[in-house]
């Protein structure tokens, strides 16, 4: 398991796939900063965008589709509106059915990380919502695979 | 008043002001478009960002504020997740304290609109929370008649 | 066409249906009042909440489901979290595939509305996005007009 | 550290204080659950009004306020618009500076618990984003004590 230091220290290098989300006026709370939910929203963002474009994911009609089991996230530094973020993705656990995501979110021109978090998530049947015996789809497991990181620890 | 096949038929060159926001996951509703609640999230960033970054408005201390006291949306096509979004803006009329933007959502790579509204704001006293007898700061309405497009009619 | 003081002075015995809703902490934006684009959130969900409740929608199944094509909203005074908000429904029009609502706010304790304001849909068959020859399912007309108010005019 | 089938075992009984929190419609993401973001949402609102109500704090003003350092859940069966949820609070540790909560998320009508999380929470001076030497304001810490659950193991 990383420490915290480790996870503070991490660059855009350390992952393979890099969005833009530009924030929202409402994404601030009171005290002038991007609330702790929206992270989730940009995280559940940038997976999603992955799995669609780079996975063929179809959310509407796929057989399989990800349920989140677990979730966590460490923030160092707050973002506020207008910022623009960078979300980055990266894999580290790939199994039978399940996925670990961890993704960092960035500060469009400043270097510092601003949060690391992980993302469990278990590919379920539509018709069942139980995951398969024969486990993830082959296609996305291939896609996955493309970002998964190895030899890396997760927090969980 | 604009009837609606005026409205349908706006483009971008009829605003000054255009900004990208990409769609998150869970604009989406169960119907797979964007909900319309999130049109409002949008255009509320857009005139909040020109606000900032054009008119020196700043939220945690500036002495007047902006009150939305009216608004409406007329929706001609969806748009889902993930597309990107692209926000345009123009003030269709200033008044003493009041201003009327005219918002419009465009698809990114697509020619036709997808969604035009007005937000009426009322610039408040932080202090009172009404109107100030001298009307909205200076610095304010120089920025507002920057985008205000003369002769235009309200769908008001 | 009903004026803003006959809206202002609209009370929970003008409508058929209330439902609660408390706030929520992000609901405020900055400037400590609910953000404009929840009032939306809170409409959609007492009007669905109706539609699976009394209509008989199942929004995953259904044949037909309901599109907002124009919203508007005139917002009379503030509420914030961590108040509870009443969410009080009617229905101004019924047509062929379409349905007029007016939705009111309330704060729960308080004489006063909050905000007034229409969503029309229209009913659209699932599988080509268009209205049906037949008009809207005759189950979700019989619930729409157990709460149509006979001779109100629209702010439409 | 508990482990989860600890947790997914936790009753109602286990928290001294619950509200209830109506779901909303765009609350469910595509798959027809509400989305994981939303829980964030909701535990922070349970957190915010316990913290309004019980130990006097007053967002706008108050010289301190809790920014969230690190959150984490684990969610064992889903909830969907248009249930009511019911939010249950409990503290498991506090510091000098900061306190970490524990929500539990139940469905109103239902026995067993579908989701279990821990927020911290450092509360810092409003002129500097940093904690006080002195620590967190005593009108805080008393009120945060009275929902202590002493001897309880966090999962950080």
């Amino acid at each position: 398991m990383p420490n915290i230091s480790d996870l503070k220290s991490r660059t855009r290098a350390d992952y393979p796939y890099i969005m833009e989300y530009r924030t929202r006026w409402n994404d601030n709370d009171m005290y002038d900063h991007m609330n702790n939910s929206i992270y989730n929203f940009l995280y559940d963002s940038v997976i999603n965008t992955y799995l669609i474009e780079q996975c063929g994911l179809h959310p509407p009609s796929s057989q399989q589709y990800g349920m989140v089991v677990h979730s966590h996230n460490d923030y160092f530094a707050p973002i506020s509106f207008p910022a623009c973020a960078e979300l980055a993705l990266r894999v580290n656990r790939i199994g039978n059915s399940s996925v670990t995501y961890e993704i960092a979110l960035f500060e469009k021109g400043k270097v510092e990380v601003r949060s690391v978090g992980e993302f469990v998530q278990v590919f379920v049947d539509r018709a069942t919502a139980r995951p398969s015996p024969q486990g993830m789809d082959p296609k996305l497991r291939k896609g996955l695979e493309r970002i998964l990181v190895k030899g890396c620890t997760s927090r969980l």
